[in-house]
């Protein structure tokens, strides 16, 4: 891709899947105390409540915090729609850790360490930065930085997100592609003078939930991380 | 070291010989144009603006910039008192480039490696993001995340550099361990709570010019990041 010297990658959902992981994670945390919960409509469920929670901060309603802060409000929320009350404090902390312990898709990580060869990779998620790095940690990504939410004390779709990311590279935003399996945030990175490459992951939400193609204009349209390696050249 | 979970590394003498690399690169880029100066003397030069440069910002006189672009300005107010004169913009460039190719002294990279099995690792450095991405990958440095000046938007040994340090990874001052081989950078870190370890680096600014012991308290002294390691458990 001519001229593009970074990929910025989109975290929940493109690299990881949230959805079976969350609802791994909440079976392991609630069950031991007698609870049988729909474990992907808990997951499905405090997914929910992400965008809400963000768009006060984004509106400017609410002063930036922590995804971490977020998801623990999210989590308070939803617990007793599902019957879970007087969970002990640390369970609840463990439990809004879930979302620090998440698997990646397969082959993304291989994919990574291809791209890297001949790109600065970095995350440009909403979540934190203590966030992304046990993420890292726990899947092998191998990133040069990590940028996103924490840098620009802002949310995607926000340009000020991707603006602080080309920024911390000394980059222009034409230099770097965003990529995500969410045409929402290919439209916001396009419109502000990013790249775009899309990753269908078509059951981001369950089965068939996700988008299998974007529905906006993109530079690239891929099938997975792997196909994106090959497209880039690496 | 009890209760510890991350290590902050400085870089431009701790971890990197700025001093041989600036003169080799200054060597690599000047002589084919017929100069033929004290090398090292120009590398020292040239260090010796950093701390004035950095302080305009620190005492609010200037807003904050990149290191990138203070080494630049630098570079410009020391080029004529070794009489080079009118060098070609992609010359002047590339020469402040230099300090993304530092080497680092022999074994930090190793050392790295093996802190990270146990710790959370970043360079809690003064210079900008992505000189920092480009010393990491001309060395091998393995880190979880690139802290420091950016981060803050100030420059060590201001407290905000820290403390933005501290709260990127979710920790109080004592969980986190700054590891310098100078002494004001460790005594500004103990002010602020946390933990310290000196790195002897005796050749830094030349042979026998440099910090070989800790001129303050510190929590650990060692000769080199291997010792480090050591006495961390790793």
């Amino acid at each position: 891709m001519l001229g593009v010297k970074a990929l910025f990658f989109d975290v929940f959902g493109t690299l990881v899947d949230f959805r079976s992981s969350v609802a791994r994670e909440a079976k392991a945390t609630l069950q031991q105390d007698g609870y049988d919960l729909d474990w992907e409509a808990f997951a499905d469920a405090w997914r929910l409540e992400y965008q809400p929670a963000m768009e006060e901060i984004r509106a400017g309603r609410q002063p930036y915090c922590k995804l971490d802060v977020l998801h623990r409000q999210n989590l308070e929320r939803i617990l007793p729609r599902f019957g879970v009350r007087g969970l002990a404090a640390d369970k609840l902390a463990g439990l809004n850790f879930a979302w620090h312990r998440l698997d990646a898709w397969p082959g993304s990580t291989q994919a990574l360490v291809r791209l890297k060869t001949q790109y600065r990779i970095a995350p440009v998620s909403n979540g934190n930065i203590s966030l992304m790095i046990d993420l890292a940690r726990h899947n092998g990504f191998p990133w040069d930085v990590i940028l996103g939410a924490d840098i620009a004390q802002d949310f995607k779709p926000k340009a000020g997100v991707y603006f602080a990311a080309c920024d911390a590279l000394d980059l222009a935003p034409g230099q770097c592609m965003m990529v995500a399996a969410h045409s929402s945030d290919l439209a916001a990175a396009a419109a502000n003078g990013l790249r775009t490459a899309h990753i269908a992951r078509p059951d981001e939400h369950g089965p068939g939930k996700g988008e299998a193609a974007p529905s906006v204009p993109v530079d690239m349209a891929t099938r997975n991380l792997s196909e994106l390696a090959d497209m880039l050249g690496c």
